[in-house]
């Protein structure tokens, strides 16, 4: 099991998003990272893990009221250590990503731009200056390596694509506020890899034999590569083996 | 005046936002090429210009049925040759761009995004597969230089950012298809520098002297790169002055 070891002893930490299918392993691997103190697990609708490091909460990423208080709440013990931002669409019951432009819907784009992009901005808003100063931070929400302008050669998937091109510009744009009062801090986004999940099942045929990572592959990959990180890599995103995708 | 010599004589050309600064300059200056012999402009409101080669229409990016009908209409006299979309916003009355982390606002966030992305995303399947496939075409709808995530070393204005970092992404997803079908298809984002509109007003301050182009300097140095564009530069970035800016 991976181990925050570069953050300060007794870390404070919140996941939004505890429920998903990537949400719900960074959950369970960080229960078991004795650097770990509390775990703030957020999460649309309740869920049931009884580990006494972890203290649920319900929040509508929707209502920025609600995240304000789970930020609130998420700090009173002692400023945040790490965040991780587990939230995301690819699809629905209504949503699916376009094969083709004259598959586009402008109510399906626009809640993919919103669910994907204004929850992050909205907990970034409210979680960023509720974290500790005086040593090493992880602000990490998931992105894609779809998202990534210059890696698109087959097109397809627009709203999605551009929901996460535009949450890297959402990290790069906070980071290097943030960087300013706490010069710390590891702002990135990370790409899972093609995980085993409601996310990507319907699309697990085009993955290659040995590509499709179980959650807890993924996040244990994942939690090593933001361990290794360093504030001259802030704004950045990320992929599970460590590269850097370039926007 | 520049004139678009890389089109098919007597082109057909639609402006899509041709009430905007940026919109009303491609008119004027379209209309004095020689080159174009059919303009449909198309506006939110009513505009008064007598040209008889302009058609004018209204059109609500907000309504697909009304993008339809004007993509439509815009090709019954021949498949386009140009499409220029010069709609966005930065600011409004109720919008400013964010100058802190603290400024976000989920509902100006999701309007930036919705007006900066979706109608030019609906621009793209009603007006894209009407192009005439025989000769070069270019297809550039209004980015900016804001809208590059690497780019971008100040932070700030996390909405425009992230809204044009997605219409880039729009247009790298939509000229890969478009080119299988359109294989002289040019569809790019134009950075048209800072232009003095109402959309730069508030920020002209910090414009350094000999940098803030009148809307006839801008139009004419974007006409002049579109017509030097080929089918190997579509899905990128253009600056005014040619230069490819990176995502």
């Amino acid at each position: 099991m991976p181990s925050l070891s570069s953050l300060s002893p007794n870390a404070n930490v919140a996941i939004i998003g505890a429920s998903g299918g990537i949400g719900a392993e960074f959950l369970h691997q960080l229960c078991a990272d004795a650097r770990v103190q509390h775990i703030h697990a957020w999460s649309r609708s309740e869920i049931d893990v009884s580990d006494p490091k972890v203290r649920f909460g319900t929040v509508d990423l929707f209502d920025e009221t609600s995240i304000r208080e789970a930020a609130v709440a998420s700090s009173i013990v002692a400023p945040l250590d790490a965040v991780f931002v587990t939230t995301g669409i690819l699809h629905d019951l209504s949503i699916q990503p376009e094969k083709s432009i004259a598959d586009i819907s402008p109510e399906a784009m626009l809640d993919v731009l919103g669910v994907n992009t204004v929850g992050p901005a909205l907990v970034a808003k409210h979680f960023l200056p509720l974290m500790r100063r005086d040593a090493k931070t992880i602000f990490a929400a998931l992105s894609a390596r779809v998202g990534s302008i210059s890696d698109n050669r087959l097109g397809g998937w627009a709203s999605y694509r551009m929901s996460k091109a535009a949450l890297n510009m959402l990290i790069k744009t906070i980071s290097i506020e943030h960087a300013r009062r706490f010069p710390q801090a590891v702002v990135v986004g990370l790409h899972p890899g093609t995980v085993d999940t409601n996310l990507s099942k319907p699309f697990q045929r085009r993955v290659p034999a040995g590509q499709l990572f179980t959650t807890a592959q993924s996040v244990s990959q994942l939690l090593q590569v933001v361990d290794r990180l360093t504030p001259a890599d802030t704004g950045r995103c990320f992929a599970w083996d460590g590269q850097v995708i370039e926007p």
